[in-house]
């Protein structure tokens, strides 16, 4: 396979993202299918007939039902709000077309189980949801190196994605704080960000204990008064792992100064790995080798030695960016769809996230903990 | 008063930091009594002469029932393992001597309540726990900056103690593996540095969820075979304080490549304050004000704008160490107990940090949340 | 102007960088000219080939005199090494092109005077050198600052650009090695990065003291034998500004452990600003002012309030990329082609880096200061 | 020997500083002679009394002289100012007694030469300069890794002493702006600490090449008006090695931010070290080996790895302070009197540290490179 028509639905933050990177794969990459970008499409026409044309799309449109059912189109991207994520990839998928999904899934696990099933009615077809921090090659390396029993077995994962996005009281009310609209707060949109980077290190979290907090109950409406914020702040669990490691993870829209604190560490039985999306480019290793007196933690800086790196730059410590890791991400989507090895989250690998997202609310209105049922 | 006689009971590690901080604390601080070094007691008679010879304390002793008759003694330090503090303890306060006791303050629950009902029993005496860390002007500075409101209203604590100093599993078994000789593994002897800190900076804990774990379940035996190792290597808890903000804690003594990291952060509505003990000279600060384009967390290095470091050095950023910190310790024990201002953790105000660690350690063997019932 | 025909000269790193730029620039950024990549050209034709299929282009060519010719084509990249950009870039604009050529800008000084005459003489052309870490919005946000006076005075710029890519002693010698094939070492290939940002941040260097080392003075031949490198391994200068501040500036190609390490302070009298590459998403700022104890150097993260960043994200902190530097330096060109505001560095601002390094070539030699005499 | 009286001259910091390092390294260290305070001396006698007592020396003293006179003083330390340094120090060798004399040696390079012809007449007796930054026991596994080859031939070092103690241009005017009371500025009070490492890491310095600058030129007087200041705020020098290295040195007093930026980087042929006194518990080491993909800086924290950290703290990463590197230093110095290994900085060491202050002061008058003529 050579050439994929593309179709990418939705315009806004990841919109530019999934489109900008399907513009720039083949370029960027080399041996892969080159995306066609045939039709882009969102809400409001003048809106999405500037972006068509500024990202090179054949054709901008507003009806994304048209988008599903183009003959021209193999694969689309669904990057609308939340609450449309299900029926727009239940339908894409029944149509025949490669789904590449931003995350989470769903507003509720409902979603994304039905999303999960109808990818399995469709083996097939490709699906992948776009938990992009985990495409960073220092990510990568840390999975080598863990897979090579560099740190010995893992016995504990902590890690916290936080932000200052909502620190602000004054921030006003928006849809966001609605959990019936927005589903959860953080939990969904931020949580889920960590808990795939530990996955991926550690194995499934198979049991969770946690809380949530609302840290600003109210906020000011457009219109004057104030609004009710009825989702979560912040979260914190108490985890467990398949293996057996434990974990403490923990999300916040409301801590100052953090901005993309991604930060996670993985601690093992011969050393320890950590990192933090604010110096993406930086991996932290200790292993408990060599003289003693001469052990530390080393910052090792990404570069050619870090595959995908070099297609980005031959030199290493030169820098990746936040949008270098979704080509990446998009690079091994096509490929899985010409045949090369499957995504590490396809909406099965997925599914496994909100099954932890899904207990951790639970364990939060419930008050004890909550076993993640993990098929066999 | 202008001199007040002393014994120290135990020679190790923190025999010796008690012995060199009340050698020096005159010398340093000038306004305090001046502590007269009169015995050293340990149970090795070769040792503590060579010791009491060395650190210029008058006598030599292994008797630790005598230095508390002693009458030139007036204060006493207990520096020995958990398992003695106590009986030694009471039994100073009954003969009358103020008591200067490390931490923890027993092996159970019920030694720390029948100290400090000891204590109760001699409100002139005045009593302290040896929480060092909580004496670096760093720490000090951030408490005058919450109180101040520069962050606002703390809205959540967390905070980790790690250090890899079990972390190889090679390390021989010993007595601090079994929980009957040594109590709680780092529950007891590092959690409570940080519970210590939390207290100060976002109020007691009343509530915890919690998890231990023993990640080397058995070590070599000096002779031969595998001794069972029964007491943690790693806690996590879920907290709550009682002005309402939540929490994350926890600790381990088996993180490779960390040495001392006493890392918390305070999250607070206008801004966010951390601090990591493995650069104990640093308070790390963001304030949501000013020019949002140029807002970043800073670092500020403690200096003689952040008492008592003045007393140590005229010129900032040259840093204080770890012994110093027992220094100003000892100078604010000596000035309670000429008249001054109390201490910030007398045997009342550590028992609330047994009281949080008991209700950690049950939560963690009956697996649901505990209240922690501090008393009005 | 709507859209622009281009030419790329070169498809080794710089040339992929520069055609990636251009084919993204568009979708990036909104408000361009849209380039169209008519051609590629390079010596070898199934490479030039297979790049030109890869990035877009329309067509490929070996020839690049025929592309300089082509009607199609209004804008010529030159990343070609360096010995040839002095003939490519002159018979560019003398054939009516805009010229975006890479640095340095030539093998000597001369080379650079005669690109930057024929430049003077084709007023209508514009003209840039690819100095593509000036475009860092961390290094735009500290423009704006030192010209606001938040740093006062600037009275010291120091810097340095370390790698350690010739670190190695066994990495064989190669033309890169040898003045007259590839010019100076890292004075011409490293420093003068450094040096585009003192200009912008300082103001123009007038006078230099240099030393310049070779460190490992003969490297392995590929056939066998050693061959002599007579180039820089490393550069240091003692340098002053024409705004009366003094400097010391230095580059090397032998520091192992660096791997971008473009870092430097500025000095002013009421505050402080420095960054590092290695975390080029960072700014650090101290300003004397507020209250004295919390005062400290902050850790500013690019975001949306640091033009253009939020063409990359809307988020804070998520980080752009070395790439995402060449987009913003591509933008800037096209803008000032349709006519907007100048880029900063046309042929006579770079012609300025030129006199400095050729300043600081003879000062090494002649082992004693040197004026850089610019013209009024 | 087990027992040497002392007599301090200088109540000041350095006083303050060297009496408590005296009066603990018995009790801190064990195995050095035990330091008698016999006599404590400065010219204002309510002061001098009032430090005595509280730093526990057995008299008080106006006269200099007298210290040296009295028969029950073996060592005396001078600490105060600089100016002072060669009289009372040659007076005291010539009355046969060790001194311990705070750097710089004396106001000028004479004084120096001075004061080590009296040493050299004295060989019987033991003199040490203060530069107490060097007894960091991270910056002597720094020499043990250089001397282990560990990162190969040293081929550059470069380093800065910074701090921002008259950044502020409203600091009054005081006789330490005035180069006939108190000789340079940044040179002889902080580069020479720099230099002292750079001597112990990388050998002699034999040539600089160096400018210097006074940013306040003038400052408000205390009692209205300005005063002209004289001698240099900041000043850099391009340096070479009697090895053969090069190096880049330098210092500032008008540094905003920087607190004790003794900040340095050996490179060598197989890796870098680099430290910072801010972090002065903190060493840096790359390593040109083991896998390319996971190499990085790693940042060793000091402990009882790291000799003679153990003695103050069992435990690593607790940290040293300060006032800690006295203590080390009085430990050799009374080793070194006891018939132990010399010291570093003897006189005729830290002479070798005041030729080269002097070739940089006369190189940056005469503005051309000066050779240092150490004796061969």
């Amino acid at each position: 396979m050579n050439e994929i028509g593309v179709g990418v639905i939705g315009t806004g933050f990841m919109g530019k993202c999934h489109a900008l990177a399907l513009g720039a794969v083949k370029a960027r990459m080399g041996d892969v299918p080159r995306p066609l970008l045939k039709v882009l499409c969102d809400v409001d026409e003048p809106t999405v007939r500037a972006r068509a044309d500024e990202w090179g799309f054949d054709r901008a449109n507003t009806d994304w039902r048209s988008v599903i059912a183009d003959p021209e189109v193999q694969l689309v991207s669904v990057t609308t709000p939340n609450r449309l994520h299900r029926e727009m990839a239940v339908a894409a998928l029944e149509a025949g077309k490669h789904v590449w999904c931003e995350k989470p899934m769903g507003l509720t696990f409902a979603d994304a189980l039905a999303m999960t099933e109808a990818a399995r009615k469709a083996p097939h077809l490709k699906t992948q949801v776009g938990f992009n921090y985990t495409r960073n090659p220092a990510i990568s390396h840390a999975r080598r190196l863990i897979a090579a029993g560099v740190i010995g077995r893992v016995h504990h994962f902590t890690g916290v994605m936080d932000e200052d996005y909502m620190a602000d009281a004054e921030i006003p009310w928006s849809w966001r704080c609605r959990k019936a609209e927005a589903g959860t707060g953080v939990l969904g949109d931020m949580l889920v960000h960590l808990i795939s980077i530990a996955h991926l290190l550690a194995g499934r979290i198979v049991r969770v204990t946690s809380e949530m907090q609302t840290v600003h109950a109210s906020r000011p409406m457009p219109g004057g008064g104030m609004g009710v914020v009825d989702n979560d702040d912040a979260v914190q669990a108490l985890v467990r792992f398949e293996g057996g490691a434990t974990g403490v993870i923990g999300s916040s829209r409301v801590v100052w100064g953090r901005k993309a604190k991604l930060a996670w560490e993985v601690h093992g039985t011969k050393g320890t790995i950590t990192a933090n999306h604010e110096h993406m480019n930086d991996l932290n290793l200790f292993v408990a080798e060599g003289d003693p007196a001469s052990r530390g933690i080393r910052t090792i800086l990404t570069g050619p030695a870090h595959p995908p790196y070099a297609e980005f730059c031959p030199a290493p410590g030169h820098g990746l960016g936040f949008n270098d890791l979704k080509v990446i991400e998009c690079a091994e989507f096509l490929r899985a769809i010409a045949g090369g090895p499957p995504v590490d989250y396809d909406f099965e690998a997925a599914l496994a996230i909100e099954r932890v997202t899904d207990a951790i609310d639970r364990s939060a209105s419930e008050g004890r903990p909550v076993t993640v049922s993990h098929p066999v």
